[in-house]
């Protein structure tokens, strides 16, 4: 009969620990939490504030954002390390771009999903918004190196392309290297991917298990929602090594924006965006849990809390937005030819 | 008048060089020329002769070819060479791999559209089929570089993945590296793209302009079909350099086969896939063309010609099937890392 006492005893223990559902709606909603809207109107508020979207901007910025040719090589495109399959970022610690050259501040590459709810992008969060980040990597040496007289030149080299534009925008449209990082930007405002946690938030109590509600419970008692708030569960500035320096802060030279502010990343889909921190060093969502607890909050988080909190970050692992994979307009004898270089 | 006499005259020059569309298409198929077959049952004849196709190993095989965890670095995938969007090939010269390795012999990534309807695969030939073909850049050190124990061990810490394969071929599948292989094979079996020219052959005569049916007709008088026939338009081993050395032949090392003789690139969607010749000297079809007929054929093919062949050839861009971006599962704790040394 003892094995069955036992059971019984940690039932029990489990069952304690989950607060009502409505109370931890309540409680969530409290520390800043707060769920993807599921009205479009709603929706369109956060995604699309101008009112820009359109099926042919949406579809020519999938176009340029799968396109290698934005590349000095033809070979990187946007989703080489905002990879849609994977969780929108490339699974390896440190970027690696043009000529296999790795980030120089051994930064990882962050998740493209979600970003949109980002108040900075970047990890020092030097740029505001996706249609100025964008700009960034496609220029960037080490990234996709290419200069963006080369990205005009190749885009407006293809007729296909130039009448998508036409299509997009107008016919007086002027295609200058921000029109084509704001297009990709407008793309990238739709990869947005609502969770079963926002489902609990909107109300649905049963969309999370009994565990992950108690990974959640925890998540907020512990302090992270502090900094891992609003809509993404991230994506604003905040200290780093506050009480404690990150175990693998000498990897790499990143020291955040010049008052050594980072830009906390989204939690959501973070289970499918291993390796963690901005120099990519940790593995598991457990050890990145733990080290946080440690680093930012001044308290030990244990093996079993890790892991329910852990437990609680897979029920953030959204719905990903059907992507056709898009069919390239081909170059042309007069489109800059790749360089390697 | 002068004006209207000419445009007369070069109307009814250009006319009399279109034969009628009912002796055009049974000179194409006197010359050996095929359609893709339009019924399911013959087309299956070819890319399911052993009816192993079932929409669990197709999904499942399009989720390995654009996995870069099959790769040594997590960057490189079947797609990164062989990029559906583009032709089912990587608009460069030469592939560059792994580290930012050129192919050591200079080769050009051959598009995998309609490869299933080759003869041989590889420049060499020295592949008999897709199935085999795969096993190959996925462990060559300058493509992919990934040891096949890597892949499978990869693969086989992916729970979701190996459900996958359990779904696809039976609780008690084998997961080996040739089966990843073959899996990879049998959705690049489904890469067809029927074109205009696919048409015309079955009978719509009006499916090719008059433009391209008079460059269809060059094409064969010139000799182009000898070569280029049956299905793929090529993918036969063939002599190479008949007559002439190929201009570029001393970029790269390549030699063919022991005997000598090269795999004839298939010439459907060759309007996408420049620039063309295994070492991918030539940018435009016009200058391919040319240089073949001086290299293989022995003759002088003229400006005019050249263009109206390159007309002809745009009719053999055809339809991509559609294909859903893949979402791709999370690796696990137990998943070996990437290595980009």
């Amino acid at each position: 009969m003892k094995k069955i006492t036992i059971a019984s005893f940690v039932a029990a223990s489990f069952l304690s620990n989950v607060v009502v559902a409505d109370d931890l709606i309540k409680k969530a909603t409290d520390a800043g939490l707060k769920p993807i809207p599921n009205k479009t109107e709603e929706l369109n508020k956060l995604i699309d504030p101008k009112g820009e979207l359109t099926p042919a901007k949406i579809e020519l910025g999938k176009k340029l954002y799968f396109d290698p040719r934005l590349s000095k090589s033809n070979l990187i495109s946007c989703n080489t390390c905002h990879n849609l399959g994977l969780g929108g970022a490339d699974t390896i610690p440190a970027a690696i771009g043009h000529k296999w050259t790795a980030n120089p501040h051994h930064l990882n590459s962050p998740t493209v999903y979600n970003a949109v709810f980002h108040k900075a992008q970047f990890w020092d969060g030097r740029s505001p918004h996706l249609a100025d980040q964008a700009q960034g990597p496609i220029q960037a040496a080490p990234e996709m190196a290419a200069p963006s007289e080369l990205v005009v030149a190749r885009i407006t080299s293809i007729p296909a392309y130039v009448e998508e534009f036409k299509g997009a925008y107008g016919a007086d449209v002027n295609i200058s290297f921000k029109k084509i990082a704001d297009t990709i930007a407008l793309f990238e405002h739709t990869l947005v991917t609502p969770s079963p946690f926002d489902a609990f938030l909107q109300g649905k109590v049963d969309a999370l298990t009994d565990a992950q509600k108690e990974g959640l419970n925890l998540f907020i008692d512990k302090g992270c929602a502090t900094c891992h708030g609003d809509v993404a569960l991230g994506g604003t500035m905040q200290p780093f090594g506050i009480v404690k320096k990150y175990r693998f802060a000498d990897v790499g030279d990143f020291k955040g924006d010049k008052n050594g502010m980072v830009r906390t990343p989204t939690l959501r889909n973070i289970a499918q965006t291993a390796p963690y921190f901005h120099n990519g060093q940790l593995w598991t969502l457990e050890e990145a849990i733990k080290e946080m607890g440690s680093i930012q909050l001044g308290i030990e988080i244990d093996d079993k809390e890790a892991s329910s909190i852990a437990t609680f970050l897979h029920a953030l692992t959204g719905k990903k937005p059907e992507v056709i994979y898009p069919m390239l307009p081909a170059s042309t004898n007069d489109t800059p030819k790749p360089d390697a270089k």
